[in-house]
């Protein structure tokens, strides 16, 4: 196994303008693993209830993700609910039920420990800590995380970023972590907190990579119909680290490659609802996303 | 003269988080001009009061914009003052005086109606169809408007789509146009009006070319230091139009280019008050920054 992610598996209840889900197989973990999958195998690190549906489980294993690290405690499956307003971008938070994600404590299977590419999903940075020091042989760790951990967390969120090579943050979180409004100079700012690398998140208007190696801009790919951004941005990092790991190699032209691969598959995930657009697609599929981003972005 | 623009000419006041300054030369077609003119000759047509300070037309002349299309009428020159956030995204104003430009009746000199080229910058569409019918030789024009002109002259604007090549849109004009919340679709509508080609321009985000040979999007050049927006999407046209016509085609190898050098030149403009930024660069930085956005956006 040469790629690991560790983060949550949740169900998720949408709303949208035109629609509404409940108990959607979802969770940072879950969206990460399904995107990455595309490139290869991965192993999930996460944590459920008991009431956490064998078949879910069997659905992630089908489609090449390996659910050992999947940890099943009494209670309650981590669960989530938001809206959407029509413009997509603002997303209102209905409710939160950490349930039994109040008591992850990551534990990576023996067999997964000498992962070399792990990302660290949205999660305490405690536990992305806990879990990115079980993995010894790591030669490329990516973080994500999220505006609660940036202002509850500080400290704990500042180690983790000491210890990776790479952190992903939308635009608002790279403003908050270092109180920079231009998006390039925060970039700078967060990388001189730790990480080597640097990607912005900027939803339908693409992504940006600094690093000191390179740097490169995209845009998002154009999707005419949006159903449920939810886990857009996790499903980036799975494309992103699914192929940088397929490809063994943290190049530059790789860490670009990657970032295409990660554009073209987060479109994908915002055509349906949680997982659904992740599934049926394949690898044929993003590599037709691939090309068509190349030549929108090609002189 | 191959290259024409028909605007504004304005004295800005500008307000924001740093700096104020008053009566600052600016107006649509100054930017236009001012950043087109690095590429080569360009003409401009507009209207201006008494008061316009004889220097400013000599500045321009010097920058190799003429104006021997700029009527000089009695009253006073049209005056904008506005003031920015901090995020520069939100641009409030706080005053519009009009003074001649009410009376704005574009005569085209007879030396310059024969134009390649022709950028109809922000102004009433009876205007612009005026001035573009004035055009008999044109091979490629292209408009701007704004919101006002959107909700109040709709019949007006209509009958400009229908003549012009093609069309520059914010998003938020493009939405109003079309009423499409998704940017996409929305310029595929503003091209079932008539223009063959649509830019849409997204500030910090970048910019997007659609045609029915072309899709070309990339992001703005990460400016570190943004001084003062105003007449960004001007001297992005005017960057745009100026290659446009010194490469005397509308290719899409060129138009995908054109998108570069128009990104690079606003880049310029935004370090700056006024055009105080699109002055002493030049050609060579201007193709300098067109290199490092190729190496930004390339795989």
């Amino acid at each position: 196994m040469s790629l690991l992610v560790i983060g949550t598996l949740a169900y998720d209840s949408v709303e949208t303008v035109q629609d509404c889900r409940e108990g959607l197989l979802g969770g940072s973990a879950v969206h990460f693993g399904m995107a990455a999958a595309n490139f290869g195998p991965v192993g999930l690190v996460g944590v459920v209830g008991a009431d956490f549906r064998k078949e879910d489980l069997r659905f992630l294993e089908g489609r090449g993700v390996d659910t050992e690290g999947v940890e099943r405690l009494e209670g309650r499956t981590f669960r989530w609910s938001g809206r959407y307003e029509a413009d997509w971008n603002t997303r209102h938070t209905l409710e939160t039920q950490l349930n039994v994600l109040e008591r992850f404590d990551p534990k990576i299977p023996p067999s997964q420990r000498g992962a070399r590419f792990v990302f660290l999903a949205n999660a305490s940075p405690q536990a992305q800590l806990k879990a990115l020091r079980q993995c010894g042989k790591r030669v490329f760790s990516l973080a994500d995380t999220m505006n609660y951990w940036i202002e509850n967390t500080r400290e704990g969120l500042s180690e983790v970023l000491r210890e990776v090579d790479g952190v992903v943050l939308n635009d608002e979180e790279a403003r908050l972590l270092t109180g920079e409004t231009n998006l390039i100079r925060a970039a700078h700012r967060v990388r001189a907190l730790g990480p080597r690398y640097v990607i912005l998140k900027k939803g339908e208007h693409g992504a940006f990579l600094i690093g000191q190696d390179v740097q490169y801009a995209l845009p998002a790919y154009p999707v005419q119909e949006v159903v449920d951004p939810t886990g857009a941005g996790d499903s980036f990092a799975g494309g992103f680290m699914g192929y940088v790991a397929s490809a063994d190699s943290t190049e530059p032209r790789t860490l670009r490659r990657a970032m295409l691969y990660g554009t073209a598959t987060a479109s994908f995930c915002v055509q349906g609802f949680g997982v659904e657009g992740l599934g049926p697609h394949g690898r044929g599929a993003i590599e037709s996303r691939f090309n068509e981003l190349l030549d929108i972005t090609t002189v």
